[in-house]
């Protein structure tokens, strides 16, 4: 990396850092929250070049963020699932979104809402169901749905659709 | 940025990363939540080159996350400050901390904690307080401590000596 990495840093951001820094890395795990876990799909959601995409994802594997799964043979395909340890990025993916809406939002307003899973009420920024008040620590405890700013093209759309 | 921008993705979380996902970019939001406000120190705690910092702090001031006040005449030097966009961004840096804490760890045990101001309890990967049990949603009620892992150069061990 040429003189741009942060190792020299003693902390848990930089260390974060070195991990999913690079630009991309973040919107491919938060693909993978969506349930977009094919590399075409990803690709294709993304926009980016092929090559990038191969990268980040072999450096995500190698940090254990993520796991894949054969689904095909010949040619073997494979999907992408988030560890324990890419499942614990939740946090970040969440506070980042938040920020988003409130500070750089979108025209048509939030693309994309946090739900308390079962319960259905709206985690607010400190991930607080505003239905029933609990804090919700896991994305296995919320589901995300499209909101009013959700475009064409939206990863919950086309799943819906 | 030649085709490696976000702006086509509908998503606040591509959005923020249009402000933020620079390299580089979150650990100079981070020595400013540390008190590290002057170009001179900030180059010298992450050792990155002079232009690359006077680009992302240029974009920071012109996306509103930071704000800079003069110090000096003759000649003129600044130091920089967060707006309230900008300490929007605490929740981020903590999500950050946390995961790197948890599944990055420096050898030596976590470099940084965050405390509840007052109070004096850790705060976890939830914000919550460990002693009073109270959710911390600002950084005006937190302050970050030097833990165990802290290295020499460490800034809060230099602000402490």
């Amino acid at each position: 990396m040429l003189g741009s990495t942060y190792t020299d840093q003693t902390c848990s951001i930089a260390r974060s850092l070195e991990v999913v820094g690079e630009r991309w890395t973040l919107l491919i795990i938060r693909d993978t929250f969506l349930g977009i876990r094919r590399f075409e799909d990803i690709q294709r959601d993304l926009g980016i070049a092929r090559n990038v995409l191969t990268a980040r994802l072999e450096h995500l594997l190698e940090h254990d963020v993520l796991e894949r799964r054969q689904y095909q043979d010949r040619p073997a395909r494979f999907e992408y699932f988030l560890t324990e340890k890419g499942l614990g990025l939740w946090p970040v993916i969440h506070s980042l979104m938040s920020w988003g809406d409130e500070f750089a939002p979108s025209p048509g307003g939030r693309p994309t809402i946090s739900t308390h899973r079962g319960c259905g009420g709206e985690l607010n920024a400190d991930r607080v169901c505003q239905a029933c008040g609990e804090l919700v620590s896991s994305p296995r405890q919320s589901e995300a749905i499209a909101g009013p700013g959700a475009a064409e093209g939206h990863p919950l759309l086309s799943k819906a659709g």
